[in-house]
């Protein structure tokens, strides 16, 4: 098998740490697979550097950054590549220039636009260990570019489609994906199995281990992704395509968002395109809508209820208060004391009642439900921030997830 | 002017210091010159790195090493970059590969085979200060190479070779080149000029200032050289070609070189090529060997002395032992007890007498000589180490270097 592996800032986060990925990645190679590791820089490193950069400029060139932070996973990879050929096997360190990867030219924010995988091959068929700098990418320029937030995630998945690998596995410090946050329901179980959608769903959710950016090129290149620990040798959660999961369940889990304030706007003018002109300024001031609900006052003017993460909140009041004062808008209230719990899973594309079922749950706790929300996979429900503990639990409970 | 101006670990030690070389690059510029900036790594940060290394193995591989080592440089050029942004200059950070400095393949210890400055020049044109990182370049594989001990000098002379550089500045810790160690003798005096040549044989007689390998590039180059200190606004040292310099002094400067060992062969037996043996043998065990002396002795054998560094000294005594036990040799001592005081000047060229009068001057002063090497700009003698200070104080007093 091809098998790419990679590791995040805490399983590299010292020396011991590193030799301890060199012994397992032995291990992989050992057993017959072709490996590629992707590294991360040694944790604190990056946030190191951001703060040696803040110390001269609040704003500095997204080029210099990229200069700057692409170095810590260049010193990871070339590191580990040192243990392993102490360890008698061969192995190669590359930058993310020397793996092929190509990117725009959206400096510290790039977006991979292709990998050239010769070196990569190459490198395989003499039988080596690829141990990768990830996060970071060369644009047409020949500029070092890296990619934002969960980089190494994704030059791990990029890899992983352009050399057709079985297998990309996700070390972090936990062991998998879980019917719930076990902090909250001790009997959450850890998935053998998810789907993308399924994971994108958990994952947009609140679920942190993996980001959307890289189950989405997951999907897209077709990668069976695993997320594992690099801390002991339990199996993780393979995440794959809909295809591959055979039983597919009712639900797969429950999430939580605590993150979330909702607004009401009562007594708004019904004129035509009045919520197109409140969401467009909202999302010119780059605030995240997630849920809306609109209904009509008997008055002849609307109600429109809508969360947005509690960080945006403030900006939000911004544009609200533009639209009171025009007098658009009567009245505004705003509540930061909510909470999302949405149950997913692809099994409710083909069974009604999931959705009645966590109402019912609901009900049976009297919690009551403010706002809902659904989708093929998905039912959200916003409720009281002080019922998020029971209700993920009562819905554990009901879809059986323990079992 | 264009002018390269090239700061050490020291001098980029820390982010105050950092930002200190921004304010004087910011002068520089303003002074309507065109720079290009020269760093090196964070005093400490290669080391860190090597240790890090030497953590896995004692013998890492050379290309890992350079991936690993390149880093350093990187984050000070990005950084400074960043500073000297933040003042409302354009700057622009590059690496190696981007400065189109072009290497051999020997990794940790390359040598620049050619710039392609096309980058450099067209920054320049736009009025951009270049911040490079210096110490690295890229071979034809289009991998990262490291250019050994003293290679961010390299880098800068290189540079300043290639974009026909008015001046190139290597900033250090201390002021310039002085007649002599001024902790031996106080009324040392900075020397304003100094010819490539004696700069030469005063580094490879002690100086610390600079290597002899970026010397002899700027020789090559024609590059006129400063050193100075990044820590005050002292005018440095000029080393430039001999033609530059109009006074030319009969004695530039005193060297003292405690950093040596005597080997004396004697009962040497003197067939042909034994000398060519003993030297050979310690070539091939990478032993430098300085002065040598050979003088035949009353039996029809014959007495070989030299000099080696006091580190090599284990590694000579093994080659010597193996000459001892074959019988070609019938007695050999040791003396670490020496050193070497030098008298350097482009002026002896054309003065005879400089050689008699440093004799005298140790021969009233009750110095013994063991032994003497001289050159077209040097005498070299090797004296007993207690009259080391005595021997440069005289010395410095008689070519009236105080003055």
């Amino acid at each position: 098998m091809v098998i790419v592996q990679k590791f995040g800032g805490t399983s590299v986060g010292d020396l011991e740490r590193i030799q301890s990925v060199a012994h397992r990645v032995a291990v992989t190679k050992k057993e017959g697979n072709d490996v590629v590791v992707v590294v991360s820089a040694m944790s604190g490193e990056t946030n190191k550097l951001v703060d040696f950069a803040e110390y001269f400029s609040q704003n500095p060139a997204r080029a210099d950054m990229d200069m700057l932070l692409s170095s810590g996973e260049r010193v990871t990879a070339a590191l580990l590549s040192i243990a392993l050929q102490e360890m008698g096997l061969d192995a190669i360190a590359m930058t993310g220039r020397k793996a092929g990867i190509v990117t725009d030219k959206h400096h510290t924010k790039a977006r991979i636009e292709r990998i050239n995988p010769q070196m990569m091959k190459s490198a395989i068929n003499e039988g080596k260990i690829i141990v990768v700098a990830g996060f970071q990418g060369v644009n047409s320029d020949g500029d070092v570019t890296t990619l934002g937030r969960g980089g190494s995630d994704l030059s791990a998945v990029a890899i992983a489609g352009a050399l057709e690998a079985d297998l990309c596995e996700i070390y972090t410090d936990v062991t998998g994906i879980f019917t719930t946050d076990p902090r909250i329901e001790p009997k959450a179980k850890k998935l053998e199995k998810i789907s993308y959608d399924e994971m994108l769903e958990l994952a947009s959710l609140g679920a942190k281990v993996l980001q959307n950016r890289s189950v989405e090129l997951a999907k897209k290149l077709n990668v069976n992704l695993v997320t594992r620990s690099s801390f002991c040798d339990e199996e993780g959660t393979l995440i794959t395509k809909e295809e591959n999961i055979m039983e597919k369940p009712l639900v797969s889990g429950i999430a939580l968002d605590r993150n979330q304030a909702r607004i009401s706007l009562m007594g708004v003018n019904d004129r035509p395109g009045i919520a197109s002109d409140i969401f467009n300024a909202l999302a010119k001031s780059e605030v995240n809508v997630d849920m809306i609900i609109q209904n009509k006052a008997i008055d002849d003017t609307t109600n429109i209820d809508f969360t947005v993460p509690v960080g945006d909140l403030h900006d939000a009041k911004t544009v609200v208060d533009t639209f009171v004062k025009s007098g658009e808008i009567k009245d505004d209230s705003y509540n930061e004391d909510i909470c999302k719990v949405s149950v997913v899973g692809v099994g409710m594309k083909s069974h009604a009642g999931v959705a009645a079922q966590a109402f019912s749950t609901m009900a049976n706790e009297n919690i009551n439900i403010n706002m809902i929300s659904t989708s093929e996979i998905k039912v959200s429900m916003v409720i009281d921030e002080k019922y998020a503990e029971l209700a993920v639990r009562s819905l554990h409970d009901t879809y059986e997830l323990d079992k």
